[in-house]
């Protein structure tokens, strides 16, 4: 997530200096044919240029729009899981009672692998969210983050760690071993049959928000769409230096670039909004949110050493 | 889903070949009549097309919002039925429990029954889903997949399978006989009232997800939508190339061809989106997220041996 | 509910044709008085007609968008009854148990009744939507289906229904019976305190969906917009004529009609699509749904004797 | 709520004849300055109109659109309190069980005291609603209905009625007596533990219409919207008459008029239907919802004097 | 939150004069170069400035929606914070029974206790919210309000107050607290196992009603977006002097200044609206909010020393 209110120039550049190379030898082409050449037929009626304009802008408001609204809800998903996360630790802690009997520290271990397990849970889908499909053919960023599975480590035993790290969808199994927890306290007496059923749901909770992220992740927005935006945002800028080219004469050159750059522009933040979890930049921010759950639930356990705050690079929360 | 970036040229010519070849013979003819024949009455003032133009610009958009939200929310049912058959597979597991004197192992078979049937169910939703109505009259497509109701015999007894696909509605009467299954086991104590109405809510859930899905199968994109957006882009189409044969001569021809190209695609593009579970490459892809269900509860299930995940074929996920 | 994917000519003119023909009789005239009596001061600039054209497109944009929302809605409720209708159907064969020393076949005749008079109540708020309110000023349609109380005979005994029918509000009625005949059940002990609860709510889903269904039907689209969209496209069609007098001559004639054909029809697919209970080939197909619902919960009940599936006519499934 | 299709005249002019009169003068005064005194340099280019009008109907639109949105969701949060006031009062009778020695009568009583405090309840928030906040200027209107905290003595007994109006917020103290009766019927043994808190969970329902209508009501629209728009208004419609002056004559005094007319119209549909409490024509109609809750409820109290419906007057339901 | 219907001059200014001097000077520049130096090339064709206003209209179209957005989802939150503070008082003193044997006046402070402490967590809450991110770059505004912790203070004891507020995130340790607390009078016989997992559960709510209003603070608007519709403004608005200067002359500059006031102002009033908790005028009023829950709450203790409503100050409520 970038958080500095200007992008710098360069952050720019970085994405689209191609297009734009191409637009500026066109439009310097076109000059030259024309004026220096005098091949007038060269020229398009403003008309129709600008009647692709209008359809071409309505379009891209509708891709921004998609695109902005696929954004927000990623991050409504990993706010809900802050907040569910919260009552998952406040839950624990005070749902489950001792019983007579139990061996002390019983029930205060299990407590602690419930909340750690659960922020292993966490950092875990932030992983699985964070691996790139090789078909989104993602570029090299201008900055990136590191997501491995090391980070479960800390939160898990050895052994956990490697079973779940062999499994096909490790956040999945995590919250499999959480149900079995929870029915072992329930044989224990811990948790009443109406406690076990709430904190089930809880569990039911993040089944959803594991599932919604890996819609998103897994559902690129139509392919459709974001084809012909691209090609209709090329064959309009290829036009724009032939519509002024006779009035203006060497102003065209500048003027069309603009007129490109706006659009280009336009269709481009939408393009890196769309996904929102592929470790760019424009991301979801994951690792924040991550660290944020951490923090939170160590600090209901009254440990003290807190996880440092995710701090921004280069004007970029990851 | 088409999951490639870029579409092929062949894939786009597929669906609109026929369009194309009437406004490229149209701009021929246009032009021959005005320019060969001199009929210089043939020209259509540009503003008038260009008040249309606008209308028709905004028109299509509004309709591509709109199959757009219909694919979109097909695809989250979908996920929702991902997020719920994970939650069911951990409470069949978690939430029964065995009582004094059962005999071994009719606990466990009965879970394995209600975790498979579970999968049947998955299957036989999606193949209901992709079958066709005639009234849509879908074309043969550049590429289809298999969907048959064989794929849900490996998780059926033989007799049940029978008796199921005997019936209107194959998916809901599984869904009935999985509430006999919790009755049973409410019978014999593995269930106590609440976790059996626990169980019998998140049945409702596959309710609400089966009739979503259908609601949407059975309800077209209100056809005075796109029967009139296919007629406003035809006689917008229809009118473009006599709004510039006068000043372009020549290269009306391919100018025309690209405007009516563009508003083509906008138009089609949105038709394909429209309905989202015909079998064709736009489709939601059921098949991939039937198999991902199918793993993920053998997975819980601890078996070895899942099926693979269903692999991209020119650029497609089914 | 149309699904022909082409609507006919006859059609589309049944509800236009008066608006087409002062629209006709008006070019016709424009273009006599302008060629023949050479009134040249008829003119309207075509900008000040352009200006008001890109706005009144953004309205009807707006007010179509409104409409297949209502639409759309009514839809998703109805949806909903369905899915609850087979939750209910499941949840009423299974969550209600026998008890020691019932008389013979008491239960089993609860059951049917409970399901029996769910499926009298789905029919019965068919028929109460399909009613029309005097001030809608609903015109004769090109065809129309029938939808009285006598629906609901078969499923109630004939003093219920007697009873029933007397009241301001039958459907309410027939789920406070409803309500009655499940705590009469938790009396007899069928069901527990929890079970009795769990099928209260599912009564109250069925508050919901009728009462959302009356809000729709009850409230309309506002009138302010829907007059105003009207009048706009009345103004704005009466100027279309006078913008191209003078330069198209005779061919203003049908072109100003296809532009007035365009924006009229924008305007009508809004206004045909907005009230979805009104008895018209656009509604919603309650008739169509209450069917199904009919079938499934039949079905649920090992019946055999299924009514048809509602077929479509002209196009149209009601 | 305005019901009636078509609006008249009069009442268009009602909110608009201040603004109508000064486009008319200003036309008039801008042909009279250029024609007679011909002061040629009056013109203003119609480009840098019709750039504005463009940018002008997206606003509007989008401030039309967000106007509706609060209307239909004011009418969506109404809707549920009639369908959960009807569940109310089905869970009121058939949730509560007389035990062993009950003096005779008191849980009739009860039941009877708890649906007639909900009615009062109703009516209260309707009244608290209708109260206008003087910040919002809201003029005298053509039609006004009355809305009084009389209306709800009727269902009340004088003391509790004294009480509750001396409170700041009455229906939040309404819904909190709710409460305490509910545990008064606990302590009593007419409710389990668990339907008693099944029946908090619908006060808790009301809770939430009540703060959603509230939310709707002390939340005007952003001021800095429904201002510009009123002042981008103004500045466009004085722009317009100097648009066409020097084309038209005498003929740019209807256009430039009803080119504002559109403008102004879509500009106070907005305004009309963004604040959807304050007793005007175009409110939510509170009075028919109240009145239709009263008449569902009784009905269901098996009583027989039930309310009139509340009639349209001029067009309008209140 | 502005509840003036009219703006004043000065407030307008106090945020654009930067710009609007920027927009004079250049114009004023632009005349002169042009008419008194006699440059005649400096004149840009307007429909090139035309082509980028329509997609400037539809760009800012889309972030005023989506700012409208942010502010109304945050207005919700916290609406249905008073909702689910109102249910927290009725259930607070509603649900919890006194047992046999309770020390006199326990269970009444203990209620008093978890009502003061939840208005404690609304002011915390807001204090937390109304904190500015460094990186928001929020200038001095004409107006403001004080927000700090001492505003809790009141409504816990010293000891109390000192841990919490010593706490990384205060408002969500209330909480914490608040479980506690329940689990105590669980124990203590006061709540049965029923409706402590209720009163649990509405902490739940206040969790999401945290956590959703920590996602709006903490997530701006994606910068691209705002910062190339400030870019574009920019852009556009350079241009529009040089379109007219040709035709107006000296009417150039204040027609000039007029389009780039509404340009300037529809980028402007987004960028207001969309960060809703930063202490200013546009803010979503949580102070006015705050109080209104502690009223309410104080009244449901039949407290008569209630805090005064939040006056209006130079038309704005914070």
């Amino acid at each position: 997530m970038i958080v500095n209110r200007n992008l710098k120039f360069g952050q720019v550049l970085f994405y689209t200096w191609k297009s734009i190379l191409y637009y500026a030898v066109l439009s310097v082409l076109v000059y030259f044919l024309h004026h220096e050449l005098e091949i007038d037929d060269l020229s398009v009626p403003f008309n129709a240029v600008a009647l692709l304009s209008t359809a071409l802008a309505i379009f891209l408001g509708f891709k921004n729009n998609s695109a902005y609204d696929r954004w927000w809800e990623a991050r409504k998903i990993w706010g809900l899981l802050v907040n569910y996360s919260r009552a998952w630790g406040r839950e624990i802690l005070t749902l489950s009672f001792a019983v007579e009997g139990d061996p002390s520290g019983e029930l205060d271990a299990w407590r602690h692998r419930l909340i750690y397990r659960h922020i292993a849970f966490v950092h875990a889908l932030r992983v699985f969210l964070r691996g790139r499909h090789e078909y989104n053919n993602i570029d090299e960023q201008w900055i990136e983050t590191s997501n491995t599975y090391d980070d479960i480590r800390p939160f898990l035993s050895a052994a956990e760690a490697e079973e779940v790290l062999s499994k096909e969808n490790p956040p999945n199994y995590l919250l499999m071993i959480q149900g079995r927890e929870l029915l072992e306290a329930h044989r224990r007496g811990w948790l009443s049959d109406y406690r076990f059923v709430q904190l089930s749901q809880t569990l039911t909770e993040f089944n959803n928000h594991q599932g919604k992220s890996e819609r998103i992740k897994n559902t690129p927005f139509p392919r459709a769409y974001s084809f012909f935006s691209r090609v209709f945002v090329f064959l309009h800028g290829t036009l724009v230096p032939f519509a002024f080219v006779e009035v203006l004469g060497i102003f065209n050159i500048p003027l069309a670039l603009l007129i490109n750059f706006i659009f280009l522009s336009l269709d481009q933040i939408g393009e890196r909004t769309e996904d929102p979890f592929e470790n760019r930049p424009s991301d979801t921010p994951l690792t924040s949110i991550s660290v944020t759950i951490e923090q939170n639930l160590k600090e209901m356990l009254d440990e003290t050493d807190l996880p440092q705050k995710t701090e921004k690079i280069h004007g970029v929360i990851f």
